[in-house]
């Protein structure tokens, strides 16, 4: 194989794949496949988002989906590349009903990796580019109805005299993007945000909340950030900007609107879910219903014995909004992971004096470090070699989850021996490090488990100085009127304490809205099923329950920073339009009831 | 020459030139160009917007500008091409203050047309992309404003307790382009707006109204309109978009704030300006005052003779919003033009009897016919082959406005064949035809007086079809209590009457607002000094008054449509920036008194 090119060999093995396919020869597929393989699909093969790993896995996916998914018209787009001795390459297809992109990985001529994604479907493509909408009918016409007043009729109508398909819980970043791509592909909508201004999911965060993740990786789909845009977004402006999305993207977006409860007809299949909207009760019965309520469910409250006998004030990171009211108190701030630190700081800014409870070892990562060498996809520099977002987020989904800790725990050990120094400092401090129970850092941290980890922005600076004090490696026994108790038998003296303490799986949500029961047959949302602590068995391959169908039907999840919402809000959206247009989907390993 | 190829052929021009220049050589520059040539200017060489045309011309402007233009560093961006046996090259250059680009044409080895246009000021050059604002500084402070803190201190400060560097007046497209680049430039500069809300100017508009040139012609700068956008924006959802604009570019934007008056301090070199904002009286006090109040000044209501006793409504266009109120009226429009047509259709489709009062021949052109034939660079398919529309708008300002009515005149041959069916039944109906006086057609009419012309999006089949009834080549002679009597002695009875007149040139509003003895100083905005009727000479070879210095210092007119004002206000902002950075900025060929 040597001497042929890396096109030339992804060619050869594409086309193997493709003639076998088309014959039907699975075992002939599979064949083509390593021992130690991955074929990821999002919503091209098996109307799910899912990982097949495994000869047997991939055999047994399309001895059930091949015939009715009838691919064809595979062909490379543009040059394989050959890194580490592996063969890249990106290809198109077809399925009976998808156009679709893939990426596949050779090593010594069988596929180790494959990704298939379905990109639009046939028939029912978005209008941009060459095909936009006109805009105006160029003909005088004594029925004429304006932009503005079939906007305003429709605005009336949807969700009284007509309902909308989907019900969209949820308006922040995830429920936005996700409204604005069933608007391009003419589903109807509702998005309910219980605050007053779309927006403000991001501006009722504490003062100086910033985006800890650059500009490249937080465009919104269809209207990216323009070039003079700061690197790090500062919230309120990223509310603006949100708020200015959802008009121009003309969603059906209602704000003050809250869900109160929602039920499902698995007869009539139909939800009715009932909304307060700005104080006035409205029901909507939409086939579909989205939860997009932010990455989390409630907040996640500690039991603190004598809690009730503290004389200052108990709040919830949640509650927590500007710190200049603490000035010159005593604050102790429980937990030690994003929030924990960006409120010590914000406290300490605003003249407090801080010290943080710290539970578990926390996985720091500073700011800089990680725009160099984890997003190097997503920049400036990327963007210059022709790697736009879109396409740095496919870069990202041809990595199945299986393989991520191996690539992770690599570039740990790149981050680690760069800032040794800091991290010497840091621990120097008294404060408990860690980078994951298999020292793969961060982002295995956040699929798996969501919490326990920082990306410095200058706290760690501050901790290293004693500026914000340290209490590690110690259980709060119970609260008294002034102070809190250790384990240890010490105690912390505290005017205020906040718990930066996490939040509740979206399920929760599920629990309070729907029934405990459809929430307990859903499951949890997130976790990789990776066996840590806060991440249960059994292994999942993909986030749990996130962007794909769901053990309760017609009920979905939604969410995730700003480049997940921009990337799933695709699948979810193509899943939602297959059925709005009746379209048969099959759902290949449907999950099964959790509970 | 015809053995090398053209990029050889513009190389050597080029190396030639650029010595030439070094060597302050005028006579041998001057000899590189025939003796039929024209070089514009942009910002460049003149500090103004200024066409030489002929030898001794740009003989006269290096005489007075070389030496401290200093031009230097003169590259081929791309490779040349051959157009007609004219060779086309696109090139970079420096100048002391300034990064430049430009575009030659040669014949016969000499230069027929150049054009330089500076790009940015060294050492002012806008933060983007690569050099884009961080958006925080990550480190701990205790001093920390938040973004929004500072930019509600900034709103709050601007105007009262730091006085502008610019103001502008008019917060429509114009304005708002102009804005943006000042904010962009660090240049502190409130815009007024008259109206409540950002994009209202669009709104106030008549019903129907939707923009009549393609999305790819009408992006505003920055933030292009996204993939899906309509290729013909109504104008509510201009109007979003424009309000979406103010609030996103960060421009300082003050809503229903009117100038009522403004003065120039010739010693102090200061404006007082006086502004109703919202009722409370404000003095603003800066170096600079821009009017961009439309591209047109106040409304021009013919003498009507008679029209006291009138017994209907007699309206401006410019008061005209929704025919809905004249269903069954018989209305008569004065005015042929654009406005003309699209009141008459709103008219016809809400249900009135409507004349038209056609007083002069009108160009038409069909808009698909426009859009095939004459935006050909602003187009989906221009976008495929890598012309933007900033590149786009390059290709327009090389061909100098006196070589305009040679390819104009050609472009109105082929449209005249093409849709000589259309225009046979048009002139059929009664309505009279005319390409201008020289055939030149639509745009050199624009550019010229401004009015004359229409672009078919539906009125002339009506007219066709008697739907729209015409009176052409008829005088008005007076008005009766229900009635317009002719000067052939016909009448045409009429419950309400719609002048569809046009505007003043912008110098009266200056008339208005700072006094007439300046507004005659300055002379009238727009026309090219044609000699045409409406467009008095001398002839200017650009555009009067507009995006460069005038004869009153410190006063300065921005406006055009959006493509317009999009790409002068880039020239119009740099040379505000250099006096705000108190660069050397002399003036070649300023502009005399006109009175």
């Amino acid at each position: 194989m040597s001497d042929t090119t890396p096109t030339q060999q992804a060619e050869a093995w594409l086309s193997a794949f493709a003639a076998a396919l088309d014959e039907g020869d699975i075992g002939a597929v599979t064949a083509g496949f390593l021992e130690d393989c991955y074929w990821r699909d999002l919503v091209a093969f098996t109307w799910n988002i899912k990982t097949m790993e495994g000869r047997p896995a991939i055999g047994a996916m399309l001895e059930a989906a091949l015939a009715e998914t009838r691919p064809s018209n595979w062909r490379l787009t543009g040059e394989a590349t050959e890194n580490g001795g592996d063969v890249e390459a990106w290809f198109s297809f077809e399925t009976a009903a998808a156009r679709g992109e893939g990426h596949l990985r050779l090593r010594e001529g069988r596929c180790r990796t494959m990704l298939t994604a379905a990109i639009e479907l046939k028939g029912f493509e978005e209008n941009a580019g060459a095909t936009r909408p006109l805009g105006v009918r160029h003909k005088a016409d004594r029925g004429r109805e304006t932009w503005s007043e079939a906007r305003a009729r429709e605005q009336r109508a949807l969700g009284t005299e007509e309902q909308p398909y989907c019900v969209i819980v949820g308006g922040g970043q995830a429920g936005m993007a996700l409204g604005a791509r069933l608007r391009q592909l003419g589903v109807p909508a509702v998005v309910l945000e219980k605050n007053a201004r779309a927006g403000d999911s991001w501006r009722n965060r504490y003062r100086s909340l910033v985006l800890h993740d650059p500009v490249w990786y937080d465009h919104m789909p269809y209207l990216p950030f323009p070039e003079h845009w700061p690197v790090f977004t500062p919230k309120d402006k990223m509310g603006d900007w949100l708020e200015m999305y959802a008009r121009v993207m003309e969603l059906t977006y209602w704000t003050s609107s809250v869900c109160i409860a929602a039920s499902y007809d698995e007869a009539e299949k139909i939800w009715t879910v009932e909304v307060d909207r700005a104080g006035r009760p409205v029901t909507l019965k939409p086939a579909h219903l989205i939860f997009a309520t932010g990455a989390y469910g409630p907040p996640r409250m500690m039991a603190l014995p004598g809690a009730d006998s503290f004389r200052g004030e108990i709040l919830h990171s949640s509650q927590y909004a500007d710190g200049r009211k603490f000035a010159g108190k005593r604050v102790a701030v429980i937990g030690a992971a994003s929030s924990g630190h960006d409120v010590a700081v914000d406290l300490w800014e605003a003249g407090a004096d801080v010290t943080m409870i710290q539970r578990n070892p926390t996985t720091v990562v500073k700011s800089d470090t990680l725009m160099q060498l984890a997003f190097d996809i997503y920049s400036e520099e990327a963007l210059a070699r022709g790697i736009t977002a879109d396409k740095a987020d496919m870069m990202v989904a041809s990595t199945p989850f299986a393989l991520l800790p191996e690539s992770q725990k690599a570039l740990y050990d790149k981050i680690r021996a760069r800032d040794a120094g800091f991290y010497e400092r840091l621990a120097a401090s008294g404060f408990a490090l860690d980078f994951g129970h298999d020292e793969t850092g961060l982002m295995m941290k956040a699929y798996r488990t969501g919490s326990g980890y920082y990306i410095d922005v200058g706290a760690s600076q501050l901790i290293m100085d004693g500026e914000i004090k340290v209490r590690s490696g110690v259980s709060i026994e119970r609260v008294t009127p002034a102070s809190i108790l250790f384990d240890d038998g010490s105690a912390l003296e505290a005017d205020v304490v906040i718990a930066c303490t996490g939040y509740q799986s979206m399920h929760e949500t599920v629990a309070q809205l729907v029934s405990r029961a459809v929430a307990d047959k859903v499951g949890p949302c997130w976790g990789l099923g990776s066996g840590v602590r806060g991440d249960p068995g059994p292994w999942q391959g993909e986030p749990r329950n996130m962007w794909k169908p769901t053990a309760q039907e017609a009920l979905w999840f939604h969410g995730g920073n700003l480049a997940l919402s921009r990337f799933y809000s695709k699948f979810l959206a193509l899943q939602l339009k297959a059925r709005f247009e009746g379209l048969s989907t099959p759902i290949y390993a449907a999950p099964p009831p959790a509970a």
